[in-house]
């Protein structure tokens, strides 16, 4: 992150404006937000799917976009917010999430007080928050075919066949088990309340140094979720013999062929995501407001 | 089933062998089993996928060998079993099944056991068990398109994407709900032990004229595990209006080109498959043994 | 149930109303209920805990209550229902619900237009739908301590010593298991949707006939939740040599002085719950009510 | 923990020996250890609860042995161990487990190799493994009415009642939610493969700095268990306004007269149990031979 966040109030030469490009609200945000930005003097930048959404700002592909700012602002849902978040932590530009209704685990500022909001935190009033990335190696005959980072979740899950497939999992080079299942999903704990929590993984806390292993559909009932400290190391192999076609999914990028031989390996990536709330940001709040948990 | 096998010494004039073909118990088997047969009296004929096993044996593909013969001998694991059963139903003939060292939720019989016990059935001292089977059509445009049965399960599954289905379920034409999911599997009392149990739906006990709907790792949490009366016919279909390609898989066939717009229709297979258990069959015991309950 | 009320409009002589009483909205109801029965020509008897809710009104006990009425009115919310249901069906009565706000499984209809419905049902045009009771016996050297009915569940749990209890059940005299747990539920499909569902049992639509056994924090983690046959009669005693004190439960009748060797017999009680619901009557619509599922 | 521990031979003055009173082979083996360790030079103290099985030898109770000596030898099962480690943690003094026939999670070093092993750790060769417990303290009116230690679990469960109990949670002074269930375990990564995996919560590996709060039979589906930073304080209170009657268990001690108005405050202690293993300890082949996983 650049240094000018880690308090007083940041210099912010370019801004960066990233929307969900269907929905209806979007352009008038888009131009909300830009006006504000030009009268503290920053420059604005613009996505290049948000192209058609406001007129006379230059727009750019995701990765140029994320070297030339120094905040993101994302107006949409979680999904716009994931599809940003990993560009700009390559290059430690904190991101600010607003939503258009419904409030989210990743865009937890309402529209209606986006505005009010976003000048507060340009004014130095924010609390800047650390989320942890996965970062996941598909090595093929020792050589890394593909790399990426994840906010959410790494996935291994069968492709192509309807059976299931076995995945054998170290710890730091040590022998965990074998898994009869349909994939397995390895979380971070922003992922935790997403795509695990349907398969039936624990909820991490925000704060919890920690990655959950949450097998998909296991064959063996006693194959349960595990919490892993997440300074460790996995590697994730196929056993059982048979040819293997599997998908690997690092958020939303997947690539589909994943083959016997192939080693997943995943550790922590070093740079997290950072988030800048509002003060007084409480995820208790987001938690029960997403889960439908009544406030008592 | 032949009437034969309503009670009294069944008349069996043709036995069908169908084997596991890579596990090596099998030949020694098949050849025992054909020795029993013929002493007996009766005509053997063997599938066609065990050819190299027993020699001087006529061989048919499962359709027409389903179709000659009054009594169905399967030896190898359930899946061998399950790949036999539906086609046995279809012309009401009845499958011993026999395991190879442990024992399964549909081949009950031990190796060691075997020919005594099967002894035992031909001599009418035996129980009939009938298993009940669901049978599912895919719809498009008002045509059925495939249509097959199952004795376990049939599974939509989502396909190509990683992103979820939207499915909508109706049961006798009343809307039950839409779920967003990875899939859904409709389950037998026979495949509640099966992939059913691993996706976390109940156990049915056979007996139970029942079907469950087990979603496959749903988006809301609420979405749990259905059981209907199998008199029960279920229709699903996409919603959430967005392009889709899913699975639709019967036990262990499956057909990968399924779109928005189609309809799979479920409902009770009105041939079920029997099995024929020697007497003192216990499903208890079986279920303890499987899911490794300590007898206490 | 009393036969006018299998066809036509039903004779209802002596109308039964019963309330929760500490809710506010309760009096007015009960007053409005009073006036539309009287004016049908029906007699309307009071549950004394009601008492102090409507003056000039015969109030009864609830056994004497049901012995006296041709129809009972509850309302409240489903635990008011449950309280009622029972003693009912004992004498063949018939049960309306009317729920105060928020729908319920059993309390169906809305306040605002429970006159309304209230006058369709008594004209004749109505749903009538029996739901299945257990009955349970615990039994001590052979005899017969306690007998109830439970329209939700019947439950056995640890009692007084925080250590799990070893539970040994039996299907019609054939061994099933013996799990190490809590406790265990045995539910109706009515009572699937309650205290079962956080036990992480599947939901039993009404229409099956069908009781789940669901295992309260096993500790074998295969004990899953088993689906049977309503026509199952199940046994379940204490196994593990220790001495125990269980407590066992009816609906919301506790009794606790259970002790090994003693057995809990449980059955499909021969007498339903029947409960009248205007037509139109969909369990679909207030499963997903209840459970928060998007329609979609 | 003696600083002898830290590294190299350590100096054991006087070892404790506490075995399972009612176990066949527990005699024995406490004669063997008697012997070894007064061959090394060592006071041998006994537990009092076996001074039946070793004559010639001090017994005293546990919390004085705890003080007395250097080093605690358990030889039983789990729950053995459970009941000595909080004793000896308070005191810092390590424990051996010794198991008599089934590996334990916290009793690792079989029967038949016992002597060697234990030799092999008084020569200096062991792995020293700190596990956490937590410290929970009931609050009534601001005072500590009782406060204890547990190395796997805290639980707050209903009592007497059969009906739920409402908890309110909150981490550091924030509120987290309320809960209507029967109870919520908090464990320790020892404690989570122990009742919390019965009741649907994650394993935690040793290593993570983590408490799960697993809440049992939640009337809310979607209160999941939620992991936290080990450094967090947790604070539990009873809503919904009536009267509660609770029990608080610590491992396996248990308070039965909680109440309505009581607060339980749950951190980590200061103090480990710290269990010396042999070279090459590998926690997760214990866990793949205490749940069953295949090897491969």
């Amino acid at each position: 992150m650049d240094q000018s966040f880690s308090g007083g109030a940041p210099r912010v030469r370019a801004a960066a404006l990233i929307g969900k490009p269907q929905h209806e609200r979007v352009p008038s945000m888009l131009a909300d937000l830009h006006r504000l930005l030009r009268r503290r003097g920053c420059q604005v930048l613009l996505e290049q799917g948000c192209r058609d959404l406001l007129s006379g700002v230059e727009t750019l592909p995701m990765e140029e976009l994320a070297a030339r700012c120094d905040l993101a602002i994302v107006v949409g849902g979680d999904g716009t917010f994931l599809a940003t978040a990993t560009a700009m932590a390559t290059h430690d530009v904190p991101l600010i999430g607003v939503n258009l209704g419904r409030v989210g685990f990743l865009v937890d500022i309402g529209a209606e007080e986006a505005l009010a909001k976003i000048e507060e935190i340009l004014d130095g009033r924010y609390e800047a928050e650390p989320r942890t990335q996965l970062r996941a190696t598909l090595l093929r005959d020792g050589r890394a075919l593909h790399e990426h980072s994840a906010l959410n979740e790494v996935v291994v899950h069968r492709w192509v066949s309807a059976s299931m497939i076995e995945l054998c999992t170290t710890i730091d080079g040590v022998f965990l088990n074998t898994q009869r299942c349909d994939g397995l999903i390895v979380a971070t704990p922003t992922g935790s309340t997403a795509y695990a929590l349907s398969g039936g993984g624990p909820i991490l806390h925000p704060r919890l140094a920690a990655m959950a292993l949450v097998p998909i559909n296991p064959y063996t009932l006693t194959n349960r979720p595990i919490v892993l400290d997440d300074a460790s190391q996995l590697e994730i192999t196929f056993s059982g013999g048979k040819e293997v076609n599997a998908q690997l999914s690092f958020d939303t990028v997947a690539i589909n062929d994943v083959r016997l031989g192939d080693c997943i390996r995943i550790r922590k990536d070093p740079k997290p995501v950072t988030i800048l709330h509002p003060m007084g940001y409480d995820f208790s709040q987001i938690l029960r407001a997403k889960l439908g948990w009544s406030s008592g």
